[in-house]
């Protein structure tokens, strides 16, 4: 990482590109609605052309502002790769790509973000046709309504806009920049990794990476998510007979698969709700007194939260405060089962096998693969005489956590308190993106996560929303980061 | 019970009836083949005309032969109810029903059965279509491979053509005769106990009930079974949120149902293999010295047993021999289990709810109402905040124990042996035939279980089979306990 980005050097030009924006406000939410009727849902093959589609529409975009663009092709759906070398070389639509060098030595900034999008089913619980983005009012005033609306089109439109105004103000932005977006997000960006090891050279000489793919604390409270929980998703096949018996003619001889299955993740937590598999929480380091404190001030309710899904009282482990079991302790939860007769009425049978899928949510410094390894060697303790157990992966990525006293971080929660008004919290997230993982092991790269979403967007549900509030804030507010991180010229 | 019937007056026509049998052979199988093809799966309401069609099917023999016959409507699938009064009133289909005196004073045998069969499912394993039996050949020489090819409609077929068989020699059979068959017996015989209270008068007028719904000992080997294990048959459903929930946002805060119901199902049994419900074994009577010689004389081999279906280590209770863990202990098994993400690949998602069926096989003297109040209190004490638990119970039967010196079982040895030309052996089964204690409890009717089933017959399983062998000796078997219990005339 560089040094800290000199605050009091911030470009002069700010104020003026903050103008454009808002000049420009109509033209730029046409733009997003634009980009919202193209219905790339990268997990169905129906729409594949649909996904080349946003690639290409977001292509043809960066070009109009002066970037260089490739579409890069993967085994699966493609990757934009766009860059801009900063000031003295705007306007360089046609500018050769990946000279180091160039931009001197202002940041260099990684954004990244993806254009495929969640599939809208069911689509009869949306008010308005997924693809078909409408304006309606919420509670927060105006809000776009369509299945991308704020993930994650809607939040790549702050920062394509933000990139847009400097263009016009000042001929390009003041940094340099290098922007990845891809198109399999939705499937677990399958071949992101792929594709950031083939440009490694390219994409590790950036400073740091920015993603709005996140939330704000609130509707007035803007925050930076320092902290995304791992994952390690595993599916488990416990095998036993050859074949579905009578369970009157075989119950007290025949292994149950169920039965063991059951006796096996049973132990899974312990009464008061830790994980047992030993050496779980060995890597686990606690939260800082002083970040426990910012935390206790933001107030979560966690009664208001449960009610909201029709619970009451907390699970997890026991004596533990709330944002501190969402967003800084690992878990293990099961997140399907099946085995033997599940139809109407009774079928008295011993099934032949059971499964189960499992996933645990992992904090930073857990190491995912010693995770899976221990999970393993805790089954097979386990596994009975005639069971045979199979596991299949579904997922492995570490947690992650970037210090509060980043620079990068600072001058975020600095441009973040000059646009709201007030400063920004630092929050941290239970779900996984797993890229940013990837950031760090593949290219080095530390990621600054500034989001505007809110927890009632409905992300992956019908009716997704992003309030116009929230998106015009995050537009300027992405233009003041690059203009807070740029050199004065 | 009557007194012992005089074996020694059998009626000297048996032997033209086995003649007029052999004499019918494929017509009789073919008959069975025409019964297969209805498939009258009780479980499936889709299916609820063909378990009509069954009954209808049934009905029309049963008067071909001389039976006076209603189906009796039930709030489920119908009864077929039939009657002959047997010698001297033969041929008198149009008879009136229910007149006690008729018969005199020859035995009045209750033949009980069912028309109805398991779901088929699933389907991809059959060799050939469930519903359309063929003749395979198989290690015992000729089997009907069909759903229901042995439970029960091959094994009711032998009866019936016994049965037919006494009608063209003798013009009837030479005992009075009651035919109860019913449709639900797959589901828990649900309405047949309404049926035996209103039909209390007819039926308990009979002196035995006769069942062939059970198995030898082995293919040269001819049974009685005098015990049955009873059942207790729930389905447990576990509720936590009110929708489906994001694993990373709520992991940690929200209560996980499939973590819940494995947990309280992993205490199902202790470490030795016994169920943990405090006061599950209070009832549980040990085995006779002299039973358990007998049974250990039969030499079975539970290493044979198990590696039939892919399996080689015994489970159940630590340290009881194998055949009384199948016939005389009681078991607690899970049949069914479901929740959250079944599909391919990862849904990082916490369910709504949870769901499993478990069934207890219990011995006679367990109260099945007790082991299930007792299970309920049990599940009530592990159920955490939160959670909602419904029980809904799809069976509820006590197990069973005829003495090895009844009169009945005296005569069914005798025509065995005869027919086998060996000793017919006394076994118990780990199934459970709910009718046969609501038989005792309703009616005060023993019941004699001679049935003609191989372990290997797949019952409940894809490419369900009746080896033609038993099929026919069991026919052979049905007319000479027939004529064993006549009077000569």
């Amino acid at each position: 990482m560089n040094d800290a980005p000199d605050i009091a050097a911030a470009s002069t030009r700010t104020p003026e590109v903050l103008r454009q924006i808002a000049a420009t406000r109509q033209a730029a939410h046409a733009r997003l609605m634009d980009f919202l009727r193209i219905p790339s849902v990268s997990a169905q093959p129906a729409h594949a052309q649909d996904c080349r589609a946003a690639a290409d529409w977001a292509a043809r975009d960066l070009k109009a502002i002066g970037f260089s663009v490739r579409i890069c092709e993967t085994p699966g759906h493609p990757v934009v790769l766009a860059e801009h070398p900063g000031p003295g070389n705007s306007g360089l639509g046609d500018a050769g790509m990946g000279d180091a060098g160039m931009g001197g030595d202002v940041p260099h900034l990684l954004y990244y973000g993806h254009y495929d999008v969640q599939p809208a089913e069911p689509l009869e619980l949306w008010t308005s046709p997924p693809f078909d983005p409408v304006i309606a009012e919420g509670r927060n005033g105006p809000r776009i309504v369509a299945r991308g609306a704020v993930d994650d089109k809607g939040q790549v439109s702050m920062w394509l806009e933000a990139l847009r105004a400097w263009h016009d103000v000042a001929g390009g932005p003041p940094v340099r920049v290098t922007i990845v977006l891809e198109g399999e997000e939705e499937v677990g960006s399958v071949n992101l990794e792929g594709f950031l090891t083939e440009h490694r050279a390219l994409l590790s000489a950036a400073d740091v990476a920015v993603v709005s793919d996140t939330g704000m604390w609130d509707i007035d409270t803007p925050a930076i998510t320092t902290r995304l929980r791992g994952l390690v998703y595993v599916e488990v096949r416990l095998h036993a007979a050859s074949r579905d018996l009578h369970s009157g003619l075989f119950g007290g001889s025949a292994l149950n698969p169920i039965n063991a299955l059951t006796r096996i993740l049973g132990e899974l937590h312990d009464a008061d709700g830790r994980v047992t598999l030993p050496g779980f929480y060995d890597d686990v380091e606690e939260v800082s007194a002083e970040q426990a404190a910012q935390w206790a001030r933001l107030g979560f309710d966690e009664g208001a939260f449960l009610a909201d899904i029709g619970l009451s009282a907390p699970a997890g482990e026991a004596g533990v405060p709330a944002l501190h079991r969402l967003w800084a302790r690992p878990t293990a939860d099961i997140n399907g089962i099946w085995g033997g007769y599940q139809g109407a009425g009774a079928k008295t049978v011993i099934a032949g096998a059971a499964g189960a899928k499992l996933s645990f949510r992992l904090v930073a410094r857990q190491d995912p693969q010693r995770i899976l390894d221990m999970f393993r060697a805790w089954l097979a303790e386990r596994t009975p005489a005639d069971a045979r157990i199979e596991t299949e992966i579904f997922g492995i990525a570490p947690g992650f956590e970037v210090s509060a006293d980043s620079p990068w971080v600072a001058t975020a929660r600095h441009v973040l308190g000059e646009e709201y008004g007030h400063e920004a919290v630092l929050i941290g997230s239970g779900g996984s993106i797993p890229v940013v993982g990837s950031f760090g092991r593949i290219l080095g790269l530390d990621t600054l996560l500034m989001g505007f979403g809110l927890s009632d967007d409905q992300v992956h549900s019908p009716n997704e929303k992003f309030d116009i509030r929230c998106l015009d804030h995050g537009t300027n507010a992405h233009a003041r980061l690059l203009g807070a991180l740029g050199s004065q010229r």
